[in-house]
Parts: C-alpha cells; structure tokens; sequence
C-alpha cells in the first residue's frame, strides 16, 4: 500500500523561509496536493501570478490566510480593515481557496464584551460580500493566551454561536489543534460544528511550551491527541484537507525539502 | 474617608523573597487583614509557629495554597499525592484557613480527558476528610496554556461541574481573575459560582505576556476588567479576602515593604 497524502496540505508558514513560488513547486515535487497561502507572500507574488502558478501546479489552495483583524480605536480605522478583508475575499475568489480563515483580532481597550460584539457587526459587514464572490469564511478561535494581542475569539463554542447567524456553506469556523485541544467542550462542540468546519489545521503543543506565538511543535513533540481529534472532527462530516501549519524556528531553519519530508511522515504516523 | 483594606489579603508569593514570618509582620505592619499562605513557607516555619503567629498577629488565613497535583503514573505514586492532600487539609484545618486550593495539576500522558476523570476520582477520595476537618475546597481552573503543565482543570465552568457533586460549603472554587478573565462564559459561570466561591484571587495580564507562569501583572498594569469581575463575584454573594497573587521577577526584587505599598495602592485604585 502507499502512503495516502491526498488530503495534506502545507500551510506555506511551515516553510517560512520559501517564497510562495518555492513552496508551491515544494508541493508539486512531494505529491502534496493543496496549499494553505498567507497574504504577505501572496502579496510579493502578485496575485495574478500565484494564481497561474497554482493552477499549473495542479494544486488546491485549502486556506487563505488570513482575513480579520477587525477592530480599531476609530471609525475611519476599522472601515480600513473591512476594506481590507473584501480584498482577501476577492484574493480567495480568484485561488479558489476553500475557505477564507478569520483571524478576528484583539480589542482596542479593556472591555473584551465589546470586542467581541463589534467582531460581530464586522462579520455581518463583510458576510454578503463573501457569499456573491463564493469564498467559505472560517472564524478560527485562538487559544486564550492570545486573547489579549491575538484575538477575543477563544473558543470554538464561541467561534460557532457567531457563525450559526449565517447558512453553514458561508460562515463556519477554522478549527486548529494547538488552538482548542485543552478545551473541556471540545468534542460536543466539533460535533456541533458539523458542516460548518471550513478548515482543520493540525501542529502539535510541546511541554514545556517555548513561547505563546512561535511554540508550536510538529505533530508527535507534544501532548495534542491528534487521532482522536481528526477522527471527531471526520465524524462531523470533514472531508476537506488537512493543513500543517506549524510556526516555530527550528523547523523553519530546516532546509525547506526536509521540512517538508519530516512533515510527510509525521502526517502518517500521527495525524 | 480613609482607605479601605478589610477585605485586602497578601498572598505570600507576591513577596516571594519573604519568609512567612516576614509576611506576617508586613500584613500586620500595613494593616493587611488576612494572608494566603504556601505549603513550601509554611514547612520552612513550622505549623504549630506558624498558626500562633497568624493568631498573635491577628490575621485572617484567606488560603493555604496548595492542595491537589493528584495525577501520577502509578498507583503507589496517586496514593502519596492523596497522602499529601490530607496533610494539606490538615493544616488548613490548623491554620483556620477560609479555603485550600486545589491546583489539580497536569495529566501524565495525552489523554486529557482520562486525567480529568482521574482527578474527580482524587476529589472524592479527599473530601471526606476535609468534611470531617471543616476544611473548604477551592478547585482553581488555571489559564488552558498551562493545560500540559500545571492543571487539567482550565474553565470555571469545568470547576464547577466538578464540584457540584458536593455541598457547596465543603468544595468550591477559587475564582482567579488571571486565569479566567479570557472566558467568554465568564459572567454566566460566575453567576452560576454563587455560594461556591471560596477564595478569589486578583492579578493583572500584561500584553505581550512574558511567561505563562512568571508573567503576572501588578493589579492596573494589564488588560483584565478587574472591577468588573469583583463586581460579578460580589453578585454571585462572596464576602470573603481579595487576595492578590502575583508571580513577577520585578515584583519579587522590590522590598517587601515596597511591594506591599504598590499593592495597597493598585487594590484601591483598580480593585
């Protein structure tokens, strides 16, 4: 039997190091068949470009990263960022990305409710824009430790009671091991997630943990029951790819053909 | 109108330089009502010193911290850590203490979910003999991005799912804005809490955090709604100690004298 990458994906920050271009021709020479692209590399590839290069490759582009980012102390301010994400709608339009993730931000001052709610509004904002270009959001939930720099969303009950205002092919939610493994609603919660998951993103969480941004561990370093979790979040109906996305310095110091064959074999024998 | 400190308590590993002697003395000199006091100080001193100082001094015991740390590989191993728990209940008992924290400690391998039936399993197995001690326990949730390292038990409303099983006035929670202030069901699981608040704990989150353990904030030099949440666990029919709790290099390397000014000065302004 061979080995089964059909539904792997690199999320190009793994291989922080390559150009969208290198890592597109990474994935081509590895059998890897989908890619998930961040905005800033698909910014200094020119979209049109990215997009042909996509195509010749014979690639998906399982995740656009990343919209969001929506709050701001002014008016003036936060229609910047809205402006912003209709861009990165459009940009997933024309990859055909399977879904748009949603990295929805910090708040601006103490009050994390009110963050929260104008996230809210802000998604409702950009929504009818996403549904006439076809592009799937998904509100990604961070881990807490982040809430305050990262994003008020923190769990995936709380990604999901966003998401359940708008049909379940438009809004739904990015769901991210390192993110939501310690969650004691974990599995009730991807099983309310059903059809609504736009994203399943897999790394891994070391002991002790490096640090809240670059810490992340490739899968097998770390305490994250990665089979359980695929296999619930299978059991609600995923069949879309399975994106590493891994930040952390060593692996990004590694030769990108080696990252790339470490992340194969750990995708087999742990994900 | 002058200041307000009768519901102040120092938690000893603000003053982490200090012996609990020396905190004893600096609680009585500042006119701070109530001390929390950790097992490690508590076993350089000696019990039996220890509680005719706190009596002499005519302080409040508002915690000893901590019990729990429950889960271990082995059997024999699970028995000594409940061992540990009932000399820990021992000495609350002695000390007069309001409430022991249970700091219910990581998991042993990656199945988060047995580790937290096994910690259930340890409450049970203690609460029986704090009952017979008269000693209140507080399950503590820790921040999730200690999940692996510190405490299986990471949400309020996990806590208080455990704790439920029992009378309110024998297993509780404690309530630490630090750890919980991220909680999108913060205010309903607050709400929920009434009557089982046994000891609430107050800090501050800094952004960016510099550690996950070390990285506490002085209350007001952060982003936690600290008002707020007293506020909230006022409602919920608490009267017991705010007791600030604050792991901090910088803290630390103050005088005592120093931190316990700042501290009064913080609890007045921004608790």
């Amino acid at each position: 039997m061979t080995a089964d990458f059909s539904r792997l994906s690199l999320n190009q920050i793994t291989t922080q190091r390559w150009s969208l271009r290198q890592a597109i021709e990474g994935c081509a020479r590895h059998g890897i068949p989908a890619i998930g692209i961040w905005r800033d590399k698909l910014q200094e590839a020119g979209l049109a470009p990215a997009a042909r290069w996509v195509r010749e490759a014979g690639l998906r582009v399982s995740t656009l990263c990343r919209g969001g980012w929506f709050l701001a102390p002014t008016p003036a301010e936060r229609q910047a960022r809205l402006d912003d994400n209709r861009r990165a709608i459009d940009e997933a339009a024309e990859l055909n990305a399977d879904a748009l993730v949603l990295v929805c931000g910090p708040g601006f001052d103490r009050d994390i409710q009110k963050a929260r709610a104008m996230i809210e509004e802000a998604i409702a904002a950009i929504a009818p824009y996403a549904r006439e270009r076809r592009v799937k959001l998904g509100i990604e939930p961070l881990h807490p430790m982040v809430a305050a720099d990262r994003s008020a969303v923190v769990t995936l009950a709380q990604a999901l009671n966003m998401a359940q205002r708008y049909d379940a092919d438009l809004v739904g939610v990015t769901v991210d091991t390192f993110n939501i493994w310690w969650d004691p609603e974990l599995y009730p919660q991807i099983a309310r997630a059903a059809g609504r998951i736009h994203s399943y993103q897999v790394s891994d969480w070391p002991v002790p943990l490096p640090d809240t941004f670059m810490g992340r561990a490739m899968m097998g370093d770390g305490v994250i029951e990665l089979r359980r979790i695929r296999s619930a979040v299978e059991g609600a109906g995923y069949t879309g790819y399975i994106e590493v996305e891994i930040m952390n310095r060593a692996i990004w110091d590694l030769p990108g053909e080696e990252a790339l064959r470490l992340m194969k074999e750990r995708y087999l024998a742990h994900v």
